[in-house]
């Protein structure tokens, strides 16, 4: 390999400023270590400049993701960041958006929006570039900012408003196409978050309007997480809790053995009040539920629905809008209206009779015996409830309830596990949502216009950088996966301006490691070891080489992962060798 | 060197839509050439996505620059595009800027720019991270995007809202460092415009209120370009037009042949309708122009001014606002009400015993004689007039004119040439413009603190595009230097898919080139050839290769370069070699 003209990366030139205390409004772990770090600086609330050791991250990110999407067969574009409303209005999301979409006006009152996503541009570029079946399928990817005026941004890089996204659109002749441009998008993600060295989890996710499995999430697991996932530990189910689906309980119901009593609960509300009142178990209690639906006026058949659940389980919102069609909780004054008993005390006796409330109860419910519900009279409760016996068991039966650690996993396979992560991609077959909208159709064979099958993959960016360091930390600092780190290895000569030894064996150990394509930075800032060493470990550079005298002396040099609890001694002449070989391993 | 991976670039993939008439609203050849190779796509007014095929000749164009301002010692960041009103409130630009800043409110009603330009942010960013001299001097860069509300966005990308641009910005301790991190920008600029293989210019600027050589332009040389160069044939000296030095003329007037009369002009106005009716040549006619002083009060001494040239000269504005302060063209009323008689007929006899009047002179008004001037008299000119002897030399004479072709060098070395450019990249010695206002110091050896002194090195990166088309077309489409090509080598298989040997033959090209990291696309959308050829003409790839049955039977391929007349037939076993140091010499 012929020898490349190199520049020299100085720690001096990186204003390594990092800060013993986080500031004040950074509550997470990885907010705290950028700032600390002073990858970013805060400009605004949510507005952020990527300082250099930071801005490096992000390229290392954007480059691994821009290799996999050309080698999926995606193409780059570049979409403007400031967007006309008129496309927006075409598809309705003009209006529907709420305040996070930034509308602005320009200096001749015309309406734009700054991009929060490019679906509507993207489908005004290929309703124009695309005329024929022959030029499909295509997919189209850019690299942009976007913003998002959130209404309280926070947790730095995690929920900001101005960020990076990358965003590929997919255009196919038919669904069955749409599903192929989603499975290579799907395995492109796959190898993504691999090379990314983080662990994470691609889930089923909650796909609104579009049926079968047509939206998948990509977490990175941290403990941080804001999503709880849901995964088997015997197969490769694995959804997002919202979209996770509870069997139908396998067990038959007990036998009654209690008959029914009605006893006084004065003032105990909740279940779990009731059942510790009572020395029962939480899961014997019934919960009810009482919503409004929102799609259907108030009188209306339908209006007010109730919803029993198992007293220890919860309600998964999203399942049960799918089910009930949109809501809300209903209020106090509502439940006395429509009940005649305040919250706390609701029970299922004598509302199958009521033309007027549309009753359902989850799964679960339908295996209770001798259980405990609410009189439907202000303090109290029934105990040995049995169905059949003392009330039928309601018609309208469903999966309302989120899946608990233990459930058996939908696909038969094991039982599941809940860990929790941080969403950082998420891919989604679109379908002709908006294609319809606005008219973005190809002739196909017979020279007949068929509408274009969307898809839409995501992966956000900067989030990213959040969530790395989120799984990836230590009471020390960052502990960067190799692919992504700022830099690669950093050399800490002791005495870089004193020793001319040291200086020549740095500079040289700095040359083989750049000429063989490590990406290494040179601490030159002449600060004391201890200073040094702790500004590598906060920064979190996963290979650290010291130079000194002491060592030189007997012809050794010290290496340290970031993970390593104490350093190597490795001879001078094995150094570059024994580095690149670990730095290979890791990419 | 080991087999890499490569994705095959195809030209199905770039959806060349080529199309023979470009729009109506494209004025100039790059904005239609641009759009008739689909690179550009026309959202709105003044805001365009790159497609694929643009994007690529933006990323080369934003590496090469990132390449060298590496080398130059510069660090990258990345600063927001929204950016709050506070910090373009302390620097006053918040007002004075017009309506091309983009002010917009997010969701609580705060102010906030899309940036245009980042000097508050960047101060902002270097008076928190930089305390002391030891960590001087600095150069920090971005590249991105930026949006000016351009009154009448035009040109493509030449004149458009949305653009992106590389922009630095140095700090140094004092003005001896600011001009050593010039030198340092002005040479790096000097590489990268000739990395681009572009013909290229820096010419000395105009730089406003600080005084020296603080301000350079970088233009590519255009005919079609909206600014005048002016450079020395003998010389390294050279200047944008507003700001080239006119030398007072060297000769000594001549005396005086001819007797001052009064002649009859009737309607003969501007100086070249008085000389012709007069039969005499334009250089010997004086033009008078009337200005107010816009500074200065109505009624107050100083407020009109006169300002005689010769009546071939024109006027350059922005020297003359440097001589005579902030001023404006008077009106013909205005002109009546000061002078008594109408524009055309204005002369200076009289008026150097006019106290109310500002009266100035150009240089090269000094050395004529025999001269033609209006009698301040309606349809009367005198001719014969003569300094010294008809009226006396006015006291203010100063550089007032653009400079012609022909005029000595003010380096006193050769003659001026002229020609047209455009402007694409700018370096800026601001001084403490910032950092004054913003309060952005450090604290020198003494523990004292010292304001920063700042440079700004601004490259129009996606304005490049359109200068680079600008100066390398032809009737036949783009031509790209190959440093920028979209793609260095175009492979055009005639039936790649019809022909084994054709497809065999060009896949083996193509893998051979792409060993060895040329940027190479396979035409594999199987056009006929003449719609292929003149695709790629218009495309403007550098080095196209032709493989077909026909020349694979002599065992040979037609290479053709884009400036080439016609093809020439090269061994197949040769090809790569043959081009890859075609490409090689070109980079």
């Amino acid at each position: 390999m012929s020898r490349k003209e190199f520049t020299l990366m100085r720690a001096s030139q990186f204003f390594i400023s990092t800060l013993k205390e986080a500031p004040a409004d950074a509550e997470i772990i990885s907010h705290k270590l950028m700032v600390r770090t002073g990858m970013i600086r805060r400009l605004g609330s949510g507005i952020y400049a990527y300082m250099p050791m930071g801005l490096r991250v992000i390229h290392k990110i954007e480059n691994i993701i821009r290799e996999e999407m050309n080698r999926a067969g995606a193409v780059e574009l570049l979409m403007p960041l400031v967007q006309p409303a008129e496309l927006w209005q075409e598809t309705g999301r003009w209006q529907k958006y709420g305040p996070e979409l930034l509308r602005i006006k320009d200096r001749h009152d015309r309406d734009f929006i700054i991009q929060p996503t490019s679906e509507e541009v993207i489908t005004d570029i290929a309703r124009n570039v695309i005329k024929s079946y022959r030029q499909l399928p295509i997919n189209f990817y850019h690299i942009q900012t976007k913003f998002r005026d959130e209404r309280r941004p926070r947790f730095g890089l995690m929920r900001g408003r101005e960020f990076t996204m990358k965003d590929a659109y997919s255009f196919d002749r038919d669904v069955d196409g749409l599903k192929k441009s989603y499975q290579i998008m799907f395995d492109a993600y796959v190898k993504i978050f691999t090379r990314f060295g983080l662990k994470f989890r691609p889930v089923a996710a909650d796909n609104g309007a579009i049926g079968g499995s047509g939206s998948h999430e990509f977490h990175v697991i941290a403990e941080t997480g804001e999503d709880a996932l849901v995964y088997s530990r015997e197969s490769e189910y694995a959804a997002n809790m919202e979209a996770a689906i509870a069997l139908p309980p396998s067990a038959e119901r007990a036998a009654a053995t209690r008959s029914m009593q009605k006893v006084a609960t004065p003032g105990q509300k909740a279940c779990e009040d009731v059942t510790n009142f009572l020395n029962q178990p939480l899961s014997q209690s019934l919960k009810v539920i009482a919503a409004i639906r929102t799609d259907i006026a108030a009188g209306e058949k339908g209006h007010f629905v109730v919803i029993l659940m198992r007293g220890d389980h919860d309600l998964n919102e999203v399942k049960t809008q799918k089910i009930i069609g949109e809501f809300r909780f209903a209020s106090e004054s509502e439940i006395i209206h429509h009940l005649g008993c305040p919250a706390g005390y609701l029970g299922p006796i004598g509302l199958e009779k009521r033309e007027d409330i549309a009753l359902y109860a989850d799964h679960a419910v339908t295996v209770m015996s001798d259980f405990i519900c609410g009189a439907n009279e202000k303090d109290m409760h029934f105990t040995g409830v049995n169905w059949e016996r003392d009330l039928p068991l309601p018609e309208n039966i469903a999966d309302f309830r989120n899946v608990v650690e233990g459930d058996p996993s939908p696909d038969g396979k094991g039982t599941l596990a809940i860990q929790r992560g941080i969403e950082v991609g998420h891919v989604f077959q679109l379908g002709t949502r908006y294609s319809e909208d606005m008219n973005a159709s190809y002739l196909d064979e017979n020279g007949k216009p068929q509408l274009m099958q969307m898809g839409c993959y995501g992966i956000g960016v900067t989030r990213i950088v959040g969530a790395a360091i989120e799984q990836n930390n230590d009471d020390k600092g960052i502990i960067w996966p190799t692919s992504i780190a700022p830099f690669e290895v950093v050399l800490c000569p002791l005495g870089y301006d004193r020793s001319e030894a040291v200086k020549k064996t740095a500079d040289e150990l700095y040359e083989s490691l750049k000429q063989s394509g490590i990406d290494v930075i040179m601490d030159d800032r002449g600060e004391r070891p201890g200073v040094m060493f702790s500004d590598w470990e906060l920064i979190g550079v996963p290979h650290r080489i010291v130079i000194g005298d002491r060592g030189l002396k007997d012809g050794k040099l010290e290496y340290q992962g970031r993970r390593d609890t104490e350093a190597t001694a490795i001879p001078v002449g094995d150094m570059a060798q024994f580095v690149i070989a670990k730095v290979a391993a890791e990419k």
